[in-house]
């Protein structure tokens, strides 16, 4: 397939050195970030044929393609925005991985017309971060602000969601902020995921973290949280660290 | 003072060449830790000479004593077990500071019958940290098993008692382990004291975290959590890391 037919306008194909898949990006609606590379690479291997994997948020497709190798099984890639959505699947189609992948292309509140309930090995999310304000509902560029506010959807439906797809001791991943770990926590609560295994992310070794990854089991014994090494993104001169090249480029 | 007039069988004095304090330790009953010196350091300065300082489970007194210089004011050491709550008494003698240090020998749970609600600027606390098992009643040596197991006191009481000591903005302190975060931030937000900081300390580059070091403000704002930078103990030698030698043995 040529490039030039597969892109939209102002779309790109990204791809990452440390990886063999290409992503569909376009900057007007949605390119994947630092975070997403993180939270795949957070997930633990898994190459068991028969698992379902599901992506709420998915963006572009970007988490699950880059786990086409580490995990093995189904993925759905559950995206609200069309024009995005139509990058996660030309992006599959790129990767010639549509055997393996599917694009929904709805609400995450509605997953359930479409995937069962208790059905799900491992879910992943990288949901929008930041509480909706005044600002974020002004935001000139709405497929943006539905990707970083919680204008569609929510931190409670998510974690709902998330926890209604898995089977009992499934995984949930997520990626989110810091400064909602205290929230993040209590809602899980409720919704029978446990926090077993918890990373946080520094821009530089003297500043505050600003990424949280958590792994989460639905119904996993309370207690016995790991906090694993903290990673650090750019040394003290402002270069990536050898951890974070490594992610991007490989070793 | 001569050190042997001062000095019960088998106590030593140890000083840390970072501070000007001497503490009497006796490794039988109790003797301070890392976490001890790493919780002082967490402390923001504050040095107002009218504060109050309460320290509950303050062992030999030696948080508070290292916070001599860093905070001004009164400082109430609360201990349960007689022996330990001796050697603060003598500490605090030691260092010329009986005008403004008081030690309280009795259970936390009584506080309020010697320090008034809702009248503290800071309380400090590093508890037992482990749930009481078969194996930890069991442990020969009474006064370590009380000083490390929930044995006398529990997470709950601890919290209770510091959120009902604190002043409105008052500031809490707290070490702890870092498995218990999500049921500590749980107790914490039942009682009033909202999350405002916290740090995590590994023992080695690659090993998960092992001190959980959390900064509590009564009745502050939920959200807006910081995860400050991570403090690391051990290089990949074995040996003290820059920031802790520091700690340790002044710069």
């Amino acid at each position: 397939m040529e490039n030039k037919r597969i892109l939209k306008k102002d779309e790109r194909i990204d791809q990452l050195y440390s990886q063999d898949v290409r992503i569909i990006q376009n900057p007007h609606y949605f390119a994947f970030s630092l975070d997403a590379v993180l939270l795949a690479d957070f997930v633990r291997v898994n190459h068991r044929q028969k698992i379902k994997i599901v992506d709420l948020c998915a963006g572009n497709g970007a988490i699950g393609l880059f786990l086409h190798d580490k995990l093995g099984g189904t993925f759905t890639e559950v995206e609200l925005q069309p024009p995005i959505a139509d990058m996660a699947s030309r992006s599959i189609a790129l990767n010639n991985l549509q055997d393996r992948y599917t694009v929904v292309n709805d609400d995450i509140a509605n997953i359930n017309e479409y995937v069962p309930k208790d059905s799900v090995d491992i879910v992943l999310c990288n949901p929008p971060y930041f509480p909706v304000t005044a600002q974020s509902q002004k935001n000139p560029n709405k497929a943006l602000a539905i990707a970083r506010h919680e204008i569609a959807t929510n931190l409670t439906t998510v974690i709902q969601k998330m926890s209604g797809l898995l089977k009992m001791n499934g995984h949930g991943y997520l990626v989110h902020r810091p400064d909602r770990l205290g929230e993040i926590l209590q809602v899980c609560q409720k919704n029978r995921l446990a926090p077993k295994r918890v990373q946080f992310i520094y821009p530089k070794p003297d500043r505050d973290a600003n990424i949280l990854l958590l792994e989460l089991i639905k119904d996993g014994k309370p207690g016995g949280m790991k906090i694993v090494p903290p990673l650090i993104v750019h040394g003290s001169d402002g270069s990536y660290t050898t951890a974070v090249r490594e992610l991007l480029y490989g070793k």
